[in-house]
């Protein structure tokens, strides 16, 4: 079986877009393959009383400054800082929790990002949700009718709760076996991690 | 003039002690100078509201192991997790602004920081300081009577103003112009930024 490593995410949180931008890159140049996985990390952090940024502008600021200057340095576009915080109702997750489940997360995942860094189309919004789905061939009022349903939020639900139990606290996470890296800065430790390991 | 790049930091931070192990080698290798400037950064925290780990049992637990890794990782030696957190009257602090003017502040620094991690020995206390001092050839009554002095706490003070106009708000954050990088796996950035500017 080949190498596998799991993505923990988050659409709403900032750092994730470089790692949905360069993710599939990083890991098939080592033949490894990427499982996708939305879960509320907002459920999580609200429990651990981790706020990193709001009331922080101080913090806040530096964070997209780091951002963009990341972003040019892994050859990521970056136009501007985009409308932030995104996703109140955690739609756009659950339409990610749909999309893993049928096989198309990554596209979406990486449209929904571009739309919101490139064009400032908030994830989740339904003036902009719609014509995002048909873009990726999806049927827009099924496919939203089946984020909302509770089988959608039980997943999502389980999802974070396996989280929880791996000692996630934030978005993104790699996880190999039980080894767990946080941050899209730590992409090249979770890889390096993995490819160390025997083949299974 | 050489290329230079200041280095904030604060005794007590754990992830520092990866920088202040690894720092000299890297500069050296693109022959950039470092300054090294102790700062209260536990006083822009306060202010800030930013709490990292206390009351963070599940940060706090992966900061351990990550920084574990990430020894390993740059060949820095990493025995167990030692006694957290330390310095509480900033003493080790003031005297690496002490060391910092006398023009002794790397070694002094680097010594307090392996005692810490490799010996478990905490910084600051008068415990371990005065022959921690001696071993660098420093009077241990002298310089912690100065380190005590009103004019060390001014210069502390002066900067973490410094710090705080600059927008640091935490440690190690290195310092080229007015770009900040925080972190010690914003070592690399910071470096190739400072490369990247045009010789003064």
């Amino acid at each position: 079986m080949a190498r596998q490593l799991d993505l923990f995410f988050f659409i709403g949180s900032t750092y994730t877009y470089l790692t949905v931008s360069r993710v599939q890159d990083a890991a098939s140049r080592e033949s490894i393959s990427i499982r996708w996985r939305p879960f509320s990390v907002r459920t999580i952090m609200a429990e651990q009383n981790n706020v990193p940024f709001r009331g922080k502008p101080v913090k806040m600021k530096y964070m997209w400054r780091d951002l963009e200057r990341r972003a040019r340095r892994h050859g990521v576009p970056f136009e501007s800082i985009p409308h932030y915080p995104v996703d109140p109702d955690e739609l756009a997750n659950r339409v990610a929790v749909v999309a893993s489940l049928d096989g198309w997360c990554p596209e979406y995942t990486i449209a929904t990002y571009r739309a919101w860094f490139l064009e400032n189309k908030v994830p989740g919004d339904l003036q902009y949700l719609p014509a995002l789905l048909i873009q990726l061939g999806r049927d827009p009022e099924v496919t939203i009718g089946r984020a909302n349903t509770q089988e959608i939020r039980d997943r999502y639900a389980s999802e974070t709760q396996v989280a929880r139990e791996l000692g996630i606290f934030g978005s993104p996470t790699f996880v190999s076996g039980s080894e767990i890296f946080w941050g899209d800065d730590r992409l090249e430790d979770a890889i390096d991690w993995c490819r160390s390991k025997p083949e299974r």
